[in-house]
């Protein structure tokens, strides 16, 4: 059993975030499928400008997440999008020109909120964004986790909720099936010299 | 090698749509390596109401669709979204509900205009839609051909414009490779018993 | 005061659908301010072709709409995006080219589902397309009505919930003030000769 | 005649940048119906942990922003989405919860891009936060500026080409009609008792 290595990006930089706790959820659930890294997204801004420069915290995210096989995103909504720093972290990674460091890794997008909506403006435009960045991303299930409470989800990632415990679950073998999709045909192709 | 057979869904119902020349440059383009049908969107529109009734049209379109391995959407756009006809193609295909022709089967997006932005809004509201109906949408290349004319692109859909031959051409052997991996990594899925 | 009339426009054609009644509670609760006309979206799917051609259904359509002031859209979600019916309501109502029955009509729209998103993948949809139609859309409170049932909304429209009456009430107020300020502002500038 | 106080908020952070270069040309051809201010948007990333506390350059983009009557929004496209950057500011000025900065302004989009899309997927990713930050958003002219390149456009805003020098001007005329319709509109109901 292939055991993949991913990177869990959180978009909220709260450090009590429901989507952190969601992201720890996903990982207990994921039964050894997966190996997570979770860097920071507090990053300076990207700006064009600065590409030849060097700017330590954009090589640090860069170098670490350019190892893994995969990505989990966590997308809070504000304002019915993805987060400026979530936002900010794909644009960090997509360039400089050519050196995106998310060509090509099979992604999947969950988006919560105390509200009914559970993100999923948010969502979706992290989405969007994935095309460009060729990004194969889970279709199914979906992951929009609407009122979400300190009850239902505690501060360490315990899932106090029979039915939102049953989504983080399924969720997780999901993903890990996905990524499993992912590698196998690339694989199988790779090797196979008929198919290019 | 694998040849797949692949339903062509052309959202415009105009006799010499654009979309439709392009879908026959994409055939033309693909090597044999992918079968084509072209079915109708000409279809009565959707209504919950009529899901036990016998509506002829509904149930051949579903019907021929059911036996494709992947899609390939032709979007033109229509006020910055799909086109009713093939909005209406998708409400149809995924009822009754647990139905869905869709389900799994690899998709590809093109879309083009006369004017610059080539679709682009068409093209990201259908894969909103495709997430719900859980078909991996490929990524890469993105299709927004844009500045589409008569001297172009002829009506028996051969191309006489370099750089649209080229993205055609790199298009028809993407999609290709799409349904393969697709195809290669659930089918490894499937066949391994440590996986799942 | 002024009594706007409004044309609304309901995405789904089932005989009993929540939006329907969402429409009904709405014109109840709009206190004479506002004078519907309900058209029918079961129309011939737009094709470009027939532009010239008669086709009766279309011409009613567009006349009835041509004359009121506003527009309210009920957008249910089918798949992630307004049902193809309102979508090819739309297509028809903007064309022949340069004949939209659309244009600078202020609007307004709701969603709602049995579920908890509320039809936000379909609301934003049609936002899209409003963008290119030019009309004014109201922004808040924004109508993303979930969890609905037959408890809490009568086949008659009465509503049955009080948070939901909260909400309808609070809706077709700020639509009913939405449609004088564009009105207002609109008649502003025309008699003003030094606006342009 | 009325003269608007703008903020030009301009997503890229670039020096040079052409979204900069466009709001010159805008503010160029706005023939004094327009004044604009240009906050930075290099601001620290929006964290909700820290709305308690004092952050001087969110105080001060705050502050600048919260006295103009209207915003003119330079969406460039990073990744089919607006720029970190531009996002956060959105965070930033929509905080703390109840005294977002946006409120009720009315605002107008442009979007541009080398390339043919004009950043297309940016400009309407930007309009869907709108309707949450309550921002009447001017629908057209649309501002898909596609094709840009130094010859068209100077480092100084001057634009060198007659098609997007009539585009830009046509785009500066109709947002201060837009925002005299606002501002009209919303005076005659506030001095109208029998509105509301």
């Amino acid at each position: 059993m292939t055991r993949h290595r991913i990177a869990f990006l959180n978009g909220s930089l709260r450090k009590d975030s429901f989507h952190g706790r969601l992201g720890l959820a996903i990982i207990a659930a994921s039964n050894d499928r997966l190996a997570f890294i979770t860097p920071s997204l507090d990053l300076p801004l990207y700006d064009p400008d600065l590409d030849g420069s060097d700017t330590p915290a954009w090589t640090a995210f860069r170098d670490s997440v350019r190892l893994v096989d995969g990505i989990l995103f966590g997308s809070p909504e504000y304002n019915r999008s993805m987060t400026g720093a979530l936002k900010n972290a794909l644009d960090v990674g997509s360039r400089p020109y050519g050196q995106s460091i998310f060509t090509k890794k099979p992604a999947a997008v969950f988006s919560g909120s105390p509200g009914m909506t559970g993100g999923f403006g948010s969502n979706h435009h992290l989405r969007q964004s994935c095309v460009f960045l060729d990004m194969p991303v889970m279709q199914q299930p979906e992951a929009y986790w609407g009122l979400l409470d300190d009850e239902k989800l505690a501060a360490d990632g315990t899932v106090n909720d029979e039915m939102l415990a049953k989504l983080v679950t399924g969720f997780a073998g999901a993903l890990a099936d996905w990524y499993d999709l992912i590698r196998e045909g690339s694989g199988q192709l790779a090797g196979d010299p008929t198919q290019r």
